[in-house]
């Protein structure tokens, strides 16, 4: 019984189907008929004018958009737990060609503009250091917390008034969004995100994540920009139809949002019987909870696959649960049971 | 009736399979029981020790076995209609951090040892200058041509003499096999190639093709050193089982060479009744004849889609056909009356 | 007796007491009095508004003014003996982060409108290719040729209707300027170029060289681009007087025109002797000459250093003499008559 | 009367005569008698078999030492206020295309083995994350302090247990053996010091820094893999002797030391002036104390140039005052006076 991570999970359904429906003849890369409808389809689902480009990895997505958004030798403002920092070997450095991720603070991963203009003040602008050009924010966080509306605009704001893009790595995005089941536009194009990495992997896709721009209003050529890039990363593929199909059978009918609720559901159901050992609120998939090694051992012995975690300090011990949108009602009951059990 | 590349070519039965058949729950990116089973499957497949990573794409699996084997002062001598050189947007300059690729020449872009070596000459040692490290063939060529297995073992020598790495760019690895019918180690590992992009993509893939590397014998870091590169460019997807499947299906009962015999036997099908037409050889699933831009406009008023191609000089035009492992007969087969009908 | 290279020759001594009078104290970096001075300078001298940036070397003032206006997945037409192809140990591509050199033909490195169009005329549009930004032209080129005014102006124009940045390798700007005996803005602001490399090193300076741009009409960031790419490249000396001094020294009453005035007539002379052995008409400071190796050991004999060069096909050999602002008259008269008497 | 910064004072005498002397005709970039004498006389210098290279700053040096120790994938432990993160416009990423600098704790910007263990402690070894590959210390320390013999062995043996590599940015090396009245040696070869950015800017040289290297037992292409790197850089000066020429005078009777000693006496007296307003017990030329807006605006009415500085918590005020090889005894008396009466 697998609580590892969502980003592991089967695929789809009719995200199969989408594909095998596709394996008719079509022209390569980005020319057939079903990637030439992203830009529409998610300029739909987001309300605003949007381009979208599919690449494989969230990684690759991350770090394309922000080597469209900041120059080698310009700054990223994000939180020392952020993907891009801790967990990509050093993608956004490759890709931005040595670009220098700015660390701020913030509960829980989250940044906000007081965090972010804290990492901003010691900065002079002489051509001694290096200056920032973005912010970027994780939706939902690491540690599976949500920024609503509000936030977000408060950085949208901040960033526009500093002349700096906004991005968000959306690998969560749809478990944020139905969490706060408000319009996917709220907390992205209207709230003055430039580029959103679109999560898909994690939510029923196979290898296929979306870098949706909403910033060309900001600079035309950004789109422009980023295909370039993404044919010089080896990540233009030939066979892109698959990719476009994955993309669109999980926005049709908010495919993508009713995972994300299963997902968050299963979540939720653990972080009821986690109760006080919770170590931070469940807003998506990911539970955080204190377990001490001994109870770490009988739930495995349980059967119950997941990762340890850092532990808070005073705390015996630590665990990482992520649900998934097949994560199985027995397992998580199951699990619910045990750990209430404890 | 496309005849425009097999790069778009639908994805194989046997593959679909074994993806779906991968639908269960595993580890994360290659630590899945598929992904495990490569180095085992390429080194019986190629009768030599070998350890194969998949990627997503040709592009970046030549252009990252390259940045293992060439410092970014470096460079790496390849053909200059190469692929790397001509249609990769400078992928290996990304990869390489700015190495160069030193042109050489020769017929239908095959490399001879006389033609690296004339590549080289020039070259003073001195720090001025960029030093060759590495060298990059293409198996077939960019015009379907095909290095025999003696060809390959030439160059091998030359480049162990020289102390270059050599790589060989397999995006139609499978079609050259089928078209020498030798073992696929005969031009590989036993003549000299430390890595092998091995493609799938156009030969019944979906978007999958393996780095097979033979080098570690000359520095045991190599496939270590691809690991991390993969990682820092986006390409280790989370759900690389699914990568792992396709190329282990093809593999299965020599998949792989089965569908290059049925691309090579519709190209030959053409190429016989091109005739005088050709331009080159052909060797693998390419045809480059000369057309007429009249001739061209029937065949596709007859329905036939395919690529206009540069004409040698003095013809009126020429084309490119492009077969692939579900070539239809029946369109093989007019397309063919229909050229010699011309 | 040496003519190996004008630049390892001496210092001149205006030079020397520019530099000696910038000793008392002063801001560091660029915020000197005399780096102040440098844009009115080269305003003044090429008539024209210029912004000017002192460096240690002619790689790295061509280097990141080529950075400064080519992206990394951009590319640079130029002559395929440029020096920034063939001298400077892939510097463009580590400034660049790996754009490409875009290989043009034309006689003694000189290209024309014709040879870039030729170059360009293959590259489709597609994100599968490089495309080109910038054009980058030597003057005096690697055998010592000069572009006339017209010259220039007609790859200005080809680059303006192009949209393609034009930058210039003056290395030996100076000895080009004494040759034609014209306006310095002439052959640069007035004909369409965009940044120059204005040597001083070869000159009479000693480690300095001036980024001079013209460019800022085209993007008014190209400065500021550069300044923190110069930054970056630990180009920026904190001690930037002495290099400003010395820039200055040389504009002061046209010292760098008289002294390529010098270098010029010490090669003239030696042409003079040369006669039919000359492989290039003398433009600048260079020489280059058929001489068997048994000629060029007599004269090496007689106490002459310089560099064998590749001869023409069928000449016996080839050798490269150059000369400089401070060769001895004697040493050059007396080259010139061994040369003669062989 | 300037106390802003040691890096832009004037240049000794004998270097002055030095250089000078270098004027006659020679080799060009390194390959001159002066260049070449550099390997022996750091050897004998620092009691070990040395190999040496001049560049033009000390961000150079410290950016082609790292990068030739640090896979673009790689990181380099620093403390967070090193020079190299905060003060050099992202140069290590642009040297090591994109390697990740490490940050860690220490008082006043000094590194221990407890704190670079910490910064290590998190790293899991998977490809995820950025590997350490070398650590990086400043002697003396952004705030003027200095590490003794003990306290960089320690680090040394620290970095061989954790196969790093050890850098050391020198900028006032000087600075700090004048202080610890120790043998050069003793903190660098002797201490597990690969390799030595030996700083002669701030100290009495003109555009000339010194990269020593102590690692050619652990890695003998690493002199070969720096010339080319400092190439490609634009850092190959092709009249290299004048920068050979400034190190061998510093070097000659050991004028750095008493270049150094002057300096730091200069700040010693400035120090005991200064008594409980200092922040750091002053180690080098740096002297850091805390002075209100009203006693800094008293100091620079009677004459005394210098920068605020960030004022440690529940501090009025603070200021940074260097001092240098040549500072003016009267004006640093009458600093002293100043600051003592305040």
């Amino acid at each position: 019984m697998h609580f590892f991570s969502d980003n592991t999970a089967a695929v789809h359904p009719k995200v199969w189907a989408a594909m095998q429906a596709a394996d008719g003849p079509d022209h390569g890369y980005d020319g057939d008929a079903l990637s030439q409808r992203l830009d529409a389809a998610f300029s739909e689902a987001f309300g605003q004018p949007a381009t979208a480009l599919w690449v494989a990895t969230g990684t690759a997505a991350n770090c394309l958009a922000l080597a469209a958004m900041v120059p080698p030798w310009g700054g990223v403002v994000c939180h020392r737990e952020a993907h891009i920092e801790v967990d990509e070997c050093g993608a956004p450095g490759f890709f931005t060609h040595g670009a220098k991720l700015i660390l701020a603070e913030g509960e829980a991963a989250k940044l906000t503009p007081a965090t972010i203009t804290a990492a901003l003040a010691p900065i002079r602008g002489d051509v001694h250091q290096v200056q920032p050009h973005a912010v970027s924010i994780t939706q939902a966080t690491e540690y599976g917390r949500v920024y609503t509306p509000g936030e977000v605009t408060a950085i949208g704001d901040l960033a526009r008034a500093r002349d700096l893009w906004l991005h968000m790595d959306g690998a969560r995005f749809a478990n944020a969004v139905a969490h706060l089941g408000c319009h996917p536009g709220a907390i992205t194009a209207a709230a003055g995100v430039d580029a959103l990495s679109f999560g898909m992997v994690k939510n029923g896709g196979m290898g296929a994540e979306a870098i949706v721009l909403f910033g060309e209003a900001r600079d035309p050529a950004l789109t422009g920009t980023i295909q370039r890039m993404r044919k010089r990363a080896g990540h233009l593929q030939s066979k892109g139809r698959y990719l476009a199909a994955q993309i669109l059978a999980l926005l049709e009918d908010d495919l993508w949002l009713a995972n994300a609720r299963a997902a968050n559901a299963a979540a939720a159901e653990l972080a009821a019987a986690a109760g006080e050992r919770l170590i931070h609120p469940v807003e998506s998939d990911e539970v955080f909870l204190v377990l001490s090694p001994d109870e770490a051992a009988a739930l495995r012995k349980a059967g119950f696959d997941f990762y340890d975690w850092v532990a808070p300090a005073g705390a015996p011990g630590a665990a990482r649960l992520v649900t998934a949108w097949n994560s199985n009602p027995a397992h998580v009951t199951a699990l619910a049971r045990a750990i209430a059990a404890l």
